[in-house]
């Protein structure tokens, strides 16, 4: 059985309740002294949108039960039965969609609702018309099987008109906003950056959608490189070879402030204005133009989508290197013409002006990743007119991603991948033969000049990676953030929101954090958690301005529990509680292994990335068992929770001048764990009325395994000062390394043990030259620390 | 590089081509005498509907390229260059959204169109300005890779207003319709039968949903008994054990007259009218109510669409068990009423008639699977008003859908299912709880009745069967029907088809017919096939009788080659030649193979079926060798296609007094064979101006097979001379048992080698009840008839 689970409903008075019954027009003024049966029917035929007449809706009372005593729920209304809690029960699983529960159940709605985890309680009481209509309130904010709460899935159904007037219920927006005429126009942004050097300010295509209405509206933007297109042919040609040896790096002393960035204000030259005109000209079509589910949602309510793909895409002028400050310059600039500060134009040439004259001023950037990304960075610099962010499995830091401690990283699943790389996808001139022909040769200069500065050879932090380290400049972020992440994203891993949300929380503020178990994906339309609504209250309150409880009601953290499904928890904490250290051996003892393959087995596993790493978290790995050392600790006695960041401190040598450590923690027992993306249920989530529908989806559990990979981490041997300094490495050496694995927020079960792997090359991750380098742990000098909730 | 197969464009002389220009307002009467090139610029400017300035076109024509030695398309409107074909087919590469592969071809727009198999022809002719227009009309109706002509496309992105008046290029009907803004509106059809015997009409709910607009509408009807929703569970438990022995069956004589069943005409009691309204009141507001793509099409393009899930189902009166007559007078009953000759009521109650005053009375019936069968099954009442079917993937037999040859036999990954089954799953009463309690006793009685009617016990054909054998009818089809299947389709197999195609092209008419390698899918979201374009011709013809050619330009039969990817064939006939009959051994030679596995092995395949079948089809089949003969021909020496039905006649013996043989024909030798599914490509077909995307879909090659399974049988030896007598049969006793394997149409490699695999159980399609059975075959009695093609 499904279950829901509800954090975006605000508590409200019996006073309140009644009067927004009212405002919605589910109740009358005059209806307050009726007796309860009489405005229960009522109640219930209002909420039969698509039966206008009392004929139609007497056919549908016919097909439905209200108690197991009367006939039918017509039946019911016309005899002496009084109302109970239990009845209206009845009656509302039927509106929900559950009658084959609740025919199962003997009829008992009562029982169908405690199994989907809704609060219906008491159902033997007979109620008043005051409780009717206070319960009747608090059903309408009830989550329903089709991923919404139940007076949005009235609204769908055509309770409310499509007036283009906003309505709030419980404090969400409702979708009152007409979709089937929505005025779609583009604009040319005038940036602050000149990335193509030709005295002007490179322009950016803005893509907005908008309801028509004489109200203003706020702004859901979403910053996508990804929006004009991909060149998916050119980014696998520029893939990198992976299959490259470690080198050595002579060693040196480079002190932080030798690297750092430095932001310096952007300014490029101004077109001078021709003359301004009230509205855009240009309009869009393609399919691609509403790509992210949630401003759907919020379309339908009262919100306007814009879109940018930034400088160095189709219709902007400029080059971008994935991450710039030029980048995020020109996404910020996108948030100053929607604020009103900056100027757009009809189109590339005219030099006509156009406000957006239509916005509340307000904006919200959201997202996920590369798109998480940009709002993230976008929110550093300040700008006037954002007034919250929802990143989703964003990065904080361009080095976290494509390096690691010294080392060149892969994103799980993208070997090869680096920052020009990701540039020449999204390089989308190249689908514009003319622009093409002309830019070609300066965009291959960019991208070697790019190419030198990622520095692929040393792995090393610079002052390049500097300037795209977003977590430098938390300190400028005003306002309050929503963050969301995957704790098994191993694509855009879980450190990179851990340290912007330990930031965040230093500086205060009211930020608020969503952890599920999933990988790189988005949540708003997962059916156990109201993500959808809580991000309504929370854009109501910071868009529309409206006073709705939502920082208090909408929790710090949310935490998708990992071993029951359908289960989120509040929590108060990532991270930051006092961990357990303790040695990997009481007595000493020296661990070895060799890194390096037969060349069938180098084959193999080069191929296929992912049997490599299944082959490895076995508990014996067979033919890879040489190539890693095992430690494990004593079975849990009871079941305990990891909160934050596991250190491992190691006292190690390599057999060579070069070497690399990598790890993994494995929660090793039989027990079935959520698969890490959620299967469909089949039904769709609709996005207004009859709008944009997105299929309903669910974490489901996987079949059962004897291990899970809860986290991970790598270093270069060379890098144990910094990510920055070389440090020397001789042969044999003795060397203590100390380095954090990804963060996490895992229970590991009683009986359970935890398990650490220490090898290597990482098929997915490293490079992997199939050097035969043995190394040595002395394990009673090596410790881990545990971040283990009290 | 995608290819396209158009065929349903139709011929028309160059007098046609401009007035049908200047009637879509791409060309003014003052334009014809234009010089070339200030028209085609006209062409372009106007082919680009988000650009409606000249600024923002300049920008699309500055970013375009027309020739290499223009700067870009802009600068080639100015300067002299005179405009020849190339010139036109670069513009129109970059149109149509092929630029990476026009600048792979180092901008030669000739011959990217060549490779995607478009009719370009002289690039190097200048154009005069009647060159010019002839071309341009040419280039309309031109498939893109967006599975649409360049017409539509342009209709997509705002060609042409929404005016809800009807416009036809080329033939076919134009999305001109407001699909943002369409009426949707529930009646309940009066049928003619009263199943649940209350004395009146079984009342049956239709949708409909049709656009705003002054013309009279024709009518797509699908008769679908999933509409209302599907009960999986109640399915599921009813599905029937299929791991039981064959039984022996009496011997008997009987003849068809004593089975076979006769046509009545139903006649049920009549509501009193007790006014009437001018329009439907009831509303609906489902995802599921635009469940079928083409429907979505034709909807934009100005044809009212029409669902009912017919009686037995949800908001409808009676019973129905799969097929029924009843059923399907149900379903006509629905025709009768859109083509005003039945009454219908706003609800089930009020006896308030309402008229499809809104509808044309012309009306087509269109479906996959159950839906096309209804349709079929419909056609054969010759009821008025329906113009003509669509039938995709449709049952014409019952009977050979669940039996065969005296055998019960599931659709092929259905085992256990049955017509009690099916009527279970769509017997959705069961979701509405007041309805259930009434009815749940009288539907269980009505079960029970049903399985004893379908008779899994013998597997014979019977009067039961014979009411459920729409083929018996065939000659009351009086309209052009549409068939669609695909020729692995082992879910409702080729015979259905081949069957009803065989008795339509004996009566004469106009019938159409494609076959496609798929399994059991739609293949209107196909890329390289223009089936939504011939159907619009078709449906424009047949619904608004437009004088447009359709029946001489949609080919009689289009046929996919199951060797080439993206290639379509037009074919005269499907079966019917000369096949060539050859003995399975030119001298005395028995085989034997004994039908019997290991309890281990039994279990294994009886939970993984598909397992089972691709074990068998190795060319060693290692466990199972013992329970098969395998039958090879030399390999061919040239390539050959086989083209209709493959016959059998065997001389055999059973060690039991029961038995049954299953044969599969296969094509041994290593390939690339096409998946029977066919993949996403990514884009996505808009069904009229951003309206109901659907994925874009094609055919792929899957990997290196060393064989495939042409075609299959099965045949009871106890039903040696019919479906309906029970012959003898003694232990050892030689028997002589022809059959017809599924018809196919399947081109053979030279090189390859046709075999034939003869054995007992089929795990997936026959029951299996692991009786250790020993067959002999007597090989040099014992022949196949090969239907190769001349």
């Amino acid at each position: 059985m499904m279950k829901f689970n509800q954090f975006g409903v605000i508590d409200r008075t019996d006073d309140e309740r009644i009067a927004e019954l009212m405002a919605i027009k589910m109740l009358a003024e005059n209806e307050r002294q009726l007796a309860p049966k009489t405005l229960f029917e009522r109640f219930v035929r209002r909420a039969l949108p698509e039966y206008p007449t009392i004929g139609t809706q007497n056919d549908w009372l016919r097909a439905h039960l209200a108690d197991k005593a009367s006939e039918n729920a017509l039946a019911f209304f016309s005899n002496d039965t009084p109302v109970t809690r239990q009845i209206v029960y009845n009656v509302v699983v039927e509106l929900f969609d559950l009658q084959e529960a609740f025919i199962r159940a003997d009829y008992d709605g009562y029982q169908v609702l405690r199994a989907v985890n809704l609060p219906a309680k008491q159902p033997e009481a007979v109620l008043t018309t005051h409780d009717l209509m206070v319960l009747w309130y608090d059903i309408l904010t009830w989550h329903t099987p089709v991923g919404l709460q139940f007076i949005d899935v009235l609204a769908s159904r055509g309770y409310f008109p499509q007036d283009n007037h906003y309505r709030q219920f419980n404090g969400k927006t409702l979708p009152t906003f007409a979709t089937n005429d929505l005025i779609r126009e583009t604009v040319y942004v005038e940036s602050a950056v000149d990335t193509d050097d030709d005295g002007l300010g490179d322009l950016v295509r803005v893509d907005v959608i908008r309801p028509h209405t004489s109200e203003r509206v706020p702004v859901l933007f979403t910053a996508s490189p990804y929006y004009q297109g991909l060149n998916i042919a050119a980014n696998d040609a520029l893939l990198h070879d992976v299959n490259v040896p470690l080198t050595r790096k002579a060693p040196n002393q480079v002190t932080y402030d030798e690297i750092a960035y430095e932001r310096v204000p952007f300014e490029a030259g101004k077109r001078s204005v021709q003359g301004k005109v009230d509205k855009a000209v240009q309009t869009f079509t393609k399919e691609q133009s509403l790509p992210v589910d949630i401003s759907n949602y919020f379309l339908s309510r009262g919100f306007a989508v814009a879109y940018s793909a930034g400088i160095g895409t189709k219709d902007a002028d400029g080059f971008q290197d994935t991450g710039s400050p030029e980048q995020v310059e020109s996404m910020k600039n996108v948030v100053e013409w929607l604020a009103g500060n900056r100027v757009a134009f009809t189109d590339q040439t005219s030099r006509m002006a156009v406000t957006a004259n239509w916005s509340n001023q307000r904006i919200a950037m959201t997202g996920k990743s590369y798109l998480g990304t940009l709002a993230t960075a976008v929110a550093t610099t300040g700008v006037a007119g954002l007034e919250t962010v929802i990143a989703e499995a964003a990065i904080s830091d361009w080095y976290q991603y494509y390096r690691d401690n010294g080392l060149v990283i892969a994103p799980g699943g993208f070997p090869g991948e680096d920052m020009d790389v990701l540039a020449e996808l999204v390089y989308t001139p190249m689908q514009q033969p003319a622009i093409w022909r002309q830019k070609q040769a300066s965009w291959r200069a960019f991208q070697a000049n790019t190419a030198k500065n990622m520095d692929r050879t040393t792995g090393n932090y610079s002052n390049y990676w500097d300037a795209r380290n977003y977590l430098k400049w938390v300190q400028d972020i005003k306002i309050d953030m929503v963050a969301v992440h995957g704790l098994n994203d191993w694509n855009v891993k879980p450190r990179q929101v851990y340290r912007l949300w330990q930031a965040l929380q230093a500086q205060g503020g009211h930020h608020k954090l969503f952890l599920h178990q999933g990988q790189h994906i988005y949540i708003n339309n997962n059916r156990s958690l109201d993500f959808a609504d809580q991000m309504n209250l929370w854009l109501t309150h910071k868009l529309l301005q409206v006073d709705n409880d939502a920082i208090a009601t909408v929790p710090t953290i949310t935490w998708q529990d990992n071993r029951l499904p359908e289960t989120w928890h509040v929590l108060q904490a990532w991270g930051g509680g006092q961990a357990e250290t303790m040695a990997l051996s009481p007595q000493p003892m020296l661990v070895s292994y060799v890194d390096g393959l037969s060349d069938e087995l180098y084959q193999k596993y080069t191929t296929d990335f992912s049997r490599w790493r299944s082959d490895m978290l076995l508990p014996t790995a067979q033919a890879l068992e040489h190539t890693r050392a095992r430690w494990l600790m004593a079975p849990l006695t009871e079941t305990r929770r990891l909160n934050g960041e596991v250190i491992l401190h190691l006292q190690m040598t390599s057999s060579e001048n070069v070497g690399l450590v990598s790890a993994m923690l494995v929660d090793y027992g039989d027990a079935k764990h959520l698969k890490q993306t959620p299967s469909a249920t089949g039904e769709k989530i609709d996005r207004g009325v009859n709008f944009a529908p997105v299929p309903l989806m669910e974490f489901t559990l996987d079949n059962v395994s004897s291990h899970k990979m809860i986290t991970i981490g790598h270093l270069n041997l060379q890098n144990r000062t910094s990510a920055w300094q070389n440090d020397d490495l001789l042969p044999n050496e003795w060397v203590e390394v100390s380095f954090g694995l990804q963060p996490t927020l895992y229970e590991v079960a009683a009986g359970h043990q935890l398990g650490l792997l220490l090898y290597g090359t990482d098929f997915e991750m490293t490079i992997r030259g199939n050097q035969k380098i043995a190394y040595q742990i002395d394990l009673a000098q090596s410790s881990i620390e545990l971040p283990w909730e009290e």
